[in-house]
């Protein structure tokens, strides 16, 4: 029934589209898409539900990037390939915590990347609550030693998601901190905005000189309930046993999934668009990020079906963004000696409708931002005034000089779900989607098949996300 | 800190109080409980934070009675005591299941009540999928055999919660019929209306002469996958691995927490309100059911302190409600000899607002519903048409005469978290329990003082919840 549908859709559309001027075209294509697609919806659940979750350096990726191929071969893409890289994989085991005393009861917790192990039959020790990184960097190390911290937060939600850097800060720090400082274990408040019992992981590096400790993140319910336990216990010492079993498992293969629509014009460069095809474990990996990789791709195969554009239309699904992002250096190394990428752009923040662009253009390409601000306006999407970054896998291509456009979704309830077992498909709303392909798809048809230059950017640097 | 702020509360109420006419004096108090009651909140977070998850029959269910002897003796009730009784019981143990093909993935389900355990390393078969209880029951037994039955359904909110009746068959009746037919196990989905990833767990009971099989609930989001599992999988056949090590562990303590506000008139009866104590042992209990503690303990507290009522208020704390229910027939056993009961109101519905109340009163008592109907319209409170039941722990007083009230609370998110994990303080919102305890304040009021007889009832049986 699906194959029967796409195959509908895919003779109904170049007629059309190929008798319009280049600017009614993409207009048409963006509004063809908000009404009908069902690519994009097809490939989330497809990922989803056929490989589920997709841990980088894992067998489900491998998995994952076999689907990619086979489904990329399958919708007509040109140079599908594989660029296989390796990676060292860590793996989550047992995780469990429950308070000693006072109040001896189970919390719910979940390893954060490069967590260490505890002994396999746990740890027990008394636990110390910070408000923030910063009353721990503050503590003296004589008060930490031994325990297992722990920091407690609030995280509210935003539109654009610019509360994960500074939020992020006792995932990301609160490690290494703690590590210096002599502590048993961390336990922080997840990095998120619900009120499920879904702990929020995500990778954290130690730094140097300090020491790997165990380290989780309590889900927000239960980070609450340990602070209302030390609000409560007074001078007594809240003691927790904790039981994290990951392992560092050594390098396996990762790798990205490439597939072009070719163009017509070599010397008018190369648009990279893609999305990551790992996930976190935990989930299905709906949100982060099958859905980037099913918007991109439907954006790039509407233009592919409405004719042979211009430019070459990269899509990359890259492998190892969540880890630490292997897959992005991976492509910028084998790609970039061609010297023929001209523009970038990476969807990786769910699913949700796209509400503003952001534009990294020379100045010399200032009108094609104009009507591809203009293309957009209809979908609800305003026009921002922030250098685009392009995504964690393209950023390097930017600093390099690199053009790129951020179409950037609504994050409002993207923390809700990040990285934690909550990120399944019902997490994605097929109207939301469409939007974003009309979005990518609009941006596609007027960058693929703009006239004359795509232009090289003086990049300035961005905030990490 | 809080005890000041209830010894502030308790001097101001009474005087104020005991200068009003009796009518006037439950609006007083009820409009006195919804500005400004902290008590509900104490009690829920106390109970919730102190002991946390108390399943019937566990040391924490133990911990659970000496908490609330303690917190009702320093509350000034009187006749502190605890009903202990014997009762069976089931442990959870490890839970896990995956597809082993063809799409391998795990997938995140709970042990229902009474499960039997796989072997330890789990049990491999097929997966037979149904839309309902019926489809199940009308399937031939051959297509059943050795296989893991799955019957997915839908279960939509409602506001007075009537959809757990029906849309909980899966539960009740799923393990059974799926025994009887020789299956090897059963996953339904949870008898839920979130999209989480936390099973709801709740009591089943294998019916006579059906051997007890391995029986779980899988999530909402779970339940959905496997359904698009078995839809892409065509002819070929979908496995699954399932491993559940739950344990009965035979007969242990439970038991019932008794307090009472005593009445000036014994000839006048007693008057039961209550909830139950224990939970199960997923969550906290917060919404199932402290909430119904908190509510009826500081409502009775309410009327404690506005001066000595007519009837005697016993509030019951009941044990093992969750599991069957053995703390109600244990109160009705000791109590009802000594036949001075003379009205019933349990609150076991989760801490939202109530919407409506319902009655179970003679003819002779018309009055008296109508002036508890006047005092609750204030706070929103619709009169319902149906007989009221009590809830589960008291309906054997019903069903041998004894008039009755339901304070019916908003069910529409209760289903949501009911029996999950997320059954935690965060979902409790203290606006509308306070909305609460100025309802059974108000009740209480009116019928602990009421003049005259509170007459016995032809009782009509009423749907199980």
């Amino acid at each position: 029934m699906k194959k029967t549908l796409l195959l509908a859709f895919a003779l109904a559309v170049p007629a059309l589209a190929a008798a319009q001027p280049a600017a009614d075209q993409a207009a048409l294509l963006r509004d063809q898409a908000m009404r009908g697609d069902t690519l994009a919806w097809e490939l989330v659940e497809g990922l989803t539900t056929e490989v589920g979750p997709r841990q980088a350096g894992t067998e489900a990726e491998a998995r994952a990037r076999e689907w990619a191929v086979r489904r990329l071969t399958a919708l007509g893409f040109s140079n599908v390939h594989v660029e296989p890289f390796e990676m060292p994989v860590w793996m989550r085991g047992i995780e469990r915590a429950e308070i000693v005393a006072p109040f001896p009861q189970p919390l719910v917790l979940t390893a954060l990347g490069n967590s260490a192990a505890t002994p396999a039959s746990g740890l027990e020790a008394e636990v110390i609550g910070f408000q923030s990184v910063d009353e721990l960097r503050a503590a003296p190390d004589a008060a930490v030693r031994g325990k297992i911290v722990f920091i407690n937060h609030a995280m509210a939600p935003t539109q654009d998601g610019s509360g994960y850097g500074q939020f992020g800060a006792p995932r990301r720090q609160g490690p290494t901190l703690a590590s210096r400082k002599g502590a048993a274990a961390i336990v922080v408040r997840s990095i998120g905005t619900d009120y499920h019992r879904n702990g929020h992981t995500g990778v954290q590096s130690f730094g140097e000189g300090a020491r790997p400790i165990p380290a989780a993140a309590l889900t927000v319910p239960d980070a609450e309930q340990l602070q209302r336990i030390l609000n409560r216990a007074g001078e007594r010492p809240v003691r927790m046993r904790l039981t994290l079993t990951p392992r560092n498992i050594g390098r396996r293969q990762s790798g990205n999934v490439v597939a072009e629509v070719p163009g017509t014009d070599p010397a008018a460069g190369v648009i990279i668009v893609g999305g990551h095809l790992d996930s976190w474990d935990l989930g299905t990996g709906a949100i982060d990020n099958a859905a980037g990789v099913a918007i991109t791709t439907a954006a790039a195969h509407r233009i592919m079906q409405a004719g042979r554009p211009r430019r070459t239309i990269r899509v990359v699904l890259f492998g190892a963004e969540e880890v630490g992002g292997g897959g992005g250096p991976t492509h910028f190394r084998l790609n970039n000696p061609a010297g023929n990428v001209v523009m970038v752009g990476e969807s990786d923040f769910g699913a949700d409708r796209v509400w503003r662009v952001d534009f990294n253009f020379a100045q010399g390409n200032a009108a094609l931002a104009d009507r591809i601000a203009a293309l957009l306006a209809p979908l609800g999407i305003v026009r921002g005034q922030n250098p685009a970054g392009a995504g964690a896998d393209l950023s390097q291509w930017v600093r390099a000089g690199t053009a790129a456009i951020d179409l950037n979704q609504d994050g409002t309830r993207y923390f809700d779900y990040h990285h934690t077992p909550d990120d399944t498909l019902d997490k994605v709303d097929p109207a939301q989607l469409r939007q974003n392909v009309a979005a990518w798809t609009a941006v596609l048809a007027v960058l693929a098949n703009a006239p004359g230059r795509i232009e090289g950017i003086t990049p300035a640097p961005r905030p990490a996300r």
